[in-house]
């Protein structure tokens, strides 16, 4: 048996999410019909992070084993031929299945990076759609890269999450998180051990509320350390999220892109 | 009678082009539509270039005259409500309607812009579907630049002039053609007194033929040269073409935004 790694990139605006639903319409339902189209039997994939609707990914990292031998491109090349536009491949690799040296796409995992891309002009622009988060009152990066910097290290992050969560422990940690200007965007890059449901879109949400002056910096230390999520900014809508990168170790050999960029950053 | 300007950006994968049609799917139908919204009564637009199917605009600019008083700014914001996500009105001014010093969104424009952004991986990317053109064999960009000053200046284009095409003359003036490598993405910037029909798009299909090797640089001064449409390279396709600019005599004060940039370059 062989476990195969791949290095999915999607635009999640018309997907209802990643995970597998009766009703279909999710990343994971085209990806394992694409993989069957081009595979012939049934393979079964897991993921290393579930995204929610309208939620991108950069570089989502997915693992399924497969009795077959193909050409490890034809898993990137072939696949893609199934795949509609807005998914693709974008490599695939073999990792070791069983014993210590086993990959597994989500536990192996050390840390996860996401962007969130905000479009901060008096009106909005059609070729963000979907693509950027949009607030037209101004904001002030700096402000807020000295708010998010309280969040760095490790905390109870309950006020970040949704009722809906299903993480053993609401305490992460944060190992950055950068609050940059460029133009008419602001783009927040977060780093953490691992995230709570709705927790980058709950923080971008609070950070808004002090970028536009409406909240004092100190104001996010306290809805941080109050731990009550009805304190803290409603949920940002998805457009601007994007998962970015999966940390693992460097044993594993994977051919991740450097940085995992959004294409046109 | 007023005249107002409004300066329109839309993507434009979901639309049949510009150009109004009987069975509607156009961006002029849903802005017409939208001003009709907001007016109550029926406005006719005029364009300053019409564009393809497929096609975005950064700064389209439309003109229309009107009866009504309404302040200037909610022709912006008022419409914008009746508008889908993929079409915003950008900016909105009154200019001279009568007289030496009327305004026409087509005929007073001096010169025309475009981008066209293209992706050059050897893995098609989700998160540029649709925004733009992708090939996957290595491109050099310096020898398109080489390639592309050959067209500076004033000629007959007939070798890249659609069939369709109805324009009076095929000689244009092209200002300057710039070709820019960034990352992954070549960005292509042409600026022309007029373009004939599929002309940026039968452009950068034969650049790419002397990009990728398959064609020396002088190539391109034959083809220019022979007049025949026949032995340029095909039309690339649409995914990555912006309207980027018109360009107006100062006189008008039109609030274009400055360099007209993809928002995202």
């Amino acid at each position: 048996m062989k476990r195969i790694v791949l290095g999915v990139q999607y635009d999640g605006a018309p997907w209802h999410g990643w995970q597998t639903q009766p009703s279909g319409g999710t990343v994971q339902d085209t990806l394992e019909r694409a993989l069957k189209r081009f595979a012939l039997v049934d393979i079964a994939t897991t993921c290393a992070g579930r995204t929610d609707a309208g939620v991108h990914a950069l570089e989502q990292v997915v693992h399924f084993d497969t009795e077959l031998h193909r050409d490890t491109f034809s898993w990137v090349r072939g696949v893609n031929t199934f795949l509609p536009p807005s998914i693709a491949v974008r490599w695939a690799t073999e990792v070791a299945a069983d014993g210590l040296d086993a990959f597994h796409a989500r536990f192996s995992a050390t840390a996860r990076t996401y962007h969130y891309v905000l479009y901060n002009h008096p009106v909005r622009s059609p070729l963000l759609a979907g693509k950027a988060g949009w607030v037209f009152r101004p904001l002030d990066a700096d402000r807020m890269q000295e708010a998010a910097t309280l969040l760095i290290g490790t905390h109870d992050f309950s006020a970040f999450r949704a009722a809906e969560c299903q993480a053993k422990s609401p305490v992460k940690t944060m190992h950055d998180i950068r609050v940059t200007r460029r133009g008419d965007l602001i783009i927040f890059t977060l780093t953490a051990s691992a995230f709570l449901h709705h927790m980058v879109r709950n923080i971008v949400g609070s950070l808004i509320m002090i970028g536009n002056g409406n909240q004092p910096v100190e104001w996010l230390a306290g809805i941080l350390a109050g731990k009550d999520r009805s304190r803290a900014a409603p949920t940002f809508m998805p457009d601007g999220l994007y998962l970015a990168k999966i940390s693992y170790d460097e044993k594993w050999g994977l051919p991740q892109e450097t940085g995992a960029a959004i294409p046109w950053l």
